[in-house]
């Protein structure tokens, strides 16, 4: 609709603020519902293109500047988004109703983020030096020089999510790590943080400057599904970051692969993060076990990738007491705001779902308050996992979770074989359990990024050997994760040398080994130079 | 056909041979073209369940065997295909037509391929082990102890391709990587060389055995399209690796990308390998170019992915000498049998399109002999890519290359932007000639797996530092190769484990270090011991 709003927000194109559109988008108080007065001109299509066309032309610069000058990007990305300021934090709390200490906590995550790509960039080990040297005498063919290392792939997409308005978003780990692989980025902002996206957005480009970067290296759009797809379509993306729901992630993986130039999309969608519980952990500390996970499925309201929808555990006297403490844990919480009207209606849809299906149960329901979301926790029959009924398998977004009761250990390994892919799966166990019990850990590995023991889903550290990846539909492709330094090997691909001279090989290739580099030099990793 | 053939070849399915379907195919002498006596049954549809079924049964027992026996198991199937035999060799060359020495050296090229991926497998690097320790005290959250490596994906299904039918079909490339990764590999045989096939399956099956290894491990059917349709649309299978035509390929792909669950593809398909011939290189040594430049446009009968089907010069006097040179060398070079009808056949479709396109001039064809493919050389006008044409980028699989001339250097650039996803790009230069075309590396850097300096395209070394892939068209996914010890990256995902203890660990992330790997310890890289 045309309008004339107090202020305008405009596009972030190749270093400028452009938008020739009438069509605008606001923003609300997650709180209040109130629409705030900034309106955001949704990007036309010339100015995608515009916005892809200024990446492209930033890709043959930018992924040829060395790893140093990144690092030094990135560093000065980490200053420029802790130099926001208290108006930044207040309008990113106002957009998303999470409190302000979380919305500190993770702008702190989002700068440390960068820093730390920036020392995976420093280490140099992302560059897959590999040298074969040649062999002349060779008979019957000689061997020619062959080295290889890993380039960024071209312009990045990213899509970021609701639940994380700063780690999963604008600067988060998709556009960190496609920057640090020398992708120049286009991110579409999220609409449920159009603030929070155009401060962060300004951030960037004030670093990008700073270092007399390209001025596409960083862009961002505003808009809604159309110009999602534009972006998706546009030839000159060569990949996709994307977190959010199964439903958006699968429709950008079905475009992404229609494209007459097919891309790989990284899509973070869906996982209810099993959690099992065994029998001498129930014995031993069944009513910790109960107010921890009750904190787990609650914290936040829920709006976690890794909530812990799921519980499996072994039918006896001891689970009926932890099943009894668990929803007196759950119908003691507080409901709370959720990220916005979407999020909400969304969950209680998925409630409602599971209030009607006749082999869903519901346990306990925490405390309600007009327009916030109330912990649930409800029991399913095992024939619903054992028959493939979608109905527990489907993640509900929010502060709840569904109990799996089984007979024994056959049906435990029964269940957790029927699961689709997700992000992490729990097991709660004693030492006793462990023994007993390698085959669900075999189980769990085949169906999850990260297995974890005697913690809890939620909390996702970033750092080298986190895995927040898994297999579909957790994400769209589990050779990748989208936290963690891993991440940035989904945005490079290898290109090898035949026989170029020295000084014309880039700096990781060359015989000097100017970078120091560990390198695969003729089947041994080394660090000398040749 | 239901038939009373002399012998019957029957699928390879958990350590069994059957067969229950009446539908055979047969296989033909590639110069006589007459039928084979040998009729092999078409696995029915319950046969590719029941393959992929024994290999999902073999997964966690295979994934989770220590790679120092996969190794072995490697080195056991080496030896066993070169325990093949004469009659072996010789029915390969019946099925292919291609020479006996050539056939030969592919099997050596194949055997040592299993025994380069067994050093991969002993290195231990394909772990990717990462190890972040626990940090309890630290505030306000204590840290994890977080330890990922990679397992096997799961089931692969492997395509062969007809022009390698052993170095890229049951034992080939595809199958070595996947099962050094420790995923199951199910085959679809090649229609072209199902006697070659049978053999190689053979000997892959008798080193299952030997080194007792679960039965399903390697699977093999014989099919047609429905076959492998029905191959990728499995549940149970999670990746595909594919060598062939373009349109083969995209099928594939478009299929695993529709699955309820998409599964990666990594198919070798399209590429015309862009020569760029520069000026001082002509000029100093124009002739030897045009020698060595016809040989690999015609070894082999041009029956090569890396073929070099697109040579782009500068216009100049010299070039009139060097193409009058290359079109001499071309009109002389004998006519070749080639892999079979079909592929005589989509040949002279090829070179049809080309005779009647207005912008491209025929200026040599070598020798006739009859059911032979016969060089040829043809002239395009610049316009025809600068127009995006797809006349000159679609490849015409067989002895024959394009050349395009253009004006100058700006024009040389405009074209070489123009072209699609290439295998490889090799510049014909002297240093001269590098000194003012470091834009030209760039450029091809972005459009090609791997880059040949004075140099030709035909000729894949098998190595570390080998890239076999490349933008599309030229693969599916340009992050992975299918030559080289770096194919085995496309079959494994990264798995975290927060909190185990040691005792429980698998051995790559113990404190020990048993497997003595460099693995990277709260950022830094080491051998040592926790």
């Amino acid at each position: 609709m045309s309008t004339t709003p107090d202020i305008i927000g405009l596009n972030f194109i190749d270093g400028k603020r452009v938008g020739e559109n009438s069509t605008v988008l606001y923003s609300v108080d997650a709180v209040t519902k109130q629409r705030l007065a900034q309106a955001f001109v949704v990007a036309s299509v010339s100015e995608v293109e515009a916005a892809v066309k200024a990446a492209q032309k930033a890709y043959p610069l930018f992924r040829n500047i060395s790893s140093k000058k990144r690092a030094e990007f990135l560093d000065v990305i980490a200053q420029e988004l802790e130099a926001l300021g208290d108006e930044f934090i207040k309008v990113a709390v106002q957009e998303t109703a999470l409190p302000l200490a979380r919305i500190q906590g993770e702008l702190l995550r989002t700068s440390n983020q960068m820093r730390l790509f920036a020392t995976v960039l420093r280490r140099g080990d992302f560059y897959g030096a590999r040298i074969d040297t040649a062999q002349p005498q060779r008979a019957p063919l000689p061997k020619p020089d062959l080295r290889t290392y890993n380039i960024g792939l071209g312009p990045v997409a990213v899509f970021g999510a609701s639940n994380f308005p700063l780690a999963f978003s604008v600067a988060g780990g998709d556009t960190a790590s496609a920057l640090a692989a020398g992708c120049p980025v286009v991110v579409k902002a999220h609409p449920g943080h159009l603030y929070t996206s155009e401060y962060v957005a300004g951030a960037i480009c004030k670093a990008v400057e700073r270092c007399q970067l390209p001025s596409g290296t960083f862009n961002m759009v505003f808009g809604e599904i159309e110009t999602g797809e534009a972006l998706v379509l546009n030839p000159a993306i060569k990949a996709v970051g994307f977190t959010g729901s199964l439903r958006a992630g699968r429709a950008i993986c079905d475009l992404a692969a229609r494209r007459p130039e097919p891309i790989p999309v990284f899509a973070e969608m869906s996982s209810i993060n099993p959690v099992v519980v065994l029998p001498n952990a129930l014995d031993v500390r069944g009513d910790v076990i109960a107010l921890q996970l009750a904190n787990s499925i609650t914290v936040g309201c829920g709006q976690f990738c890794t909530q812990p929808g799921l519980i499996l555990a072994i039918k006896s006297p001891e689970l009926d007491l932890f099943i009894e403490n668990l929803a007196k844990q759950i119908s003691e919480k507080d409901a709370q705001t959720m990220l916005n009207s979407g999020v909400l209606q969304n969950y209680e849809m998925g409630v409602a779902r599971l209030e009607i299906h006749p082999s869903v149960t519901l346990l306990a329901k925490g405390r309600e308050s007009a327009n916030s979301g109330s912990a649930m926790l409800f029991k399913a029959d095992f024939k619903v996992l054992a028959e493939g009924d979608a109905i527990v398998q489907e993640e509900v977004f929010g502060p709840l979770s569904i109990i799996v009761e089984v007979e024994d250990k056959d049906q435990l390994t029964l269940a957790i074989s029927k699961l689709r892919g997700q992000l992490t799966g729990t097991l709660l166990a004693e030492p006793e359990d462990l023994k007993t019990s390698a085959i669900l850990i075999t189980q769990l590995e085949e169906k999850v990024g990260r297995i974890i023991l005697n913690g809890y889903p939620t909390g996702v550290e970033v750092c080298d050997a986190m895995v927040h990846g898994g297999p579909y539909p957790a994400t769209s492709d589990s050779r990748g994760t989208s936290v963690g330094t891993l991440a940035i090997e989904r945005y490079l691909r290898p290109v090898c040398y035949q026989d170029y001279p020295d000084e014309v090989l880039p700096e990781p290739l060359k015989n000097s080994n100017p970078l120091g580099l560990r390198r695969l030099v003729n089947g041994i990793q080394t660090e000398i130079a040749i």
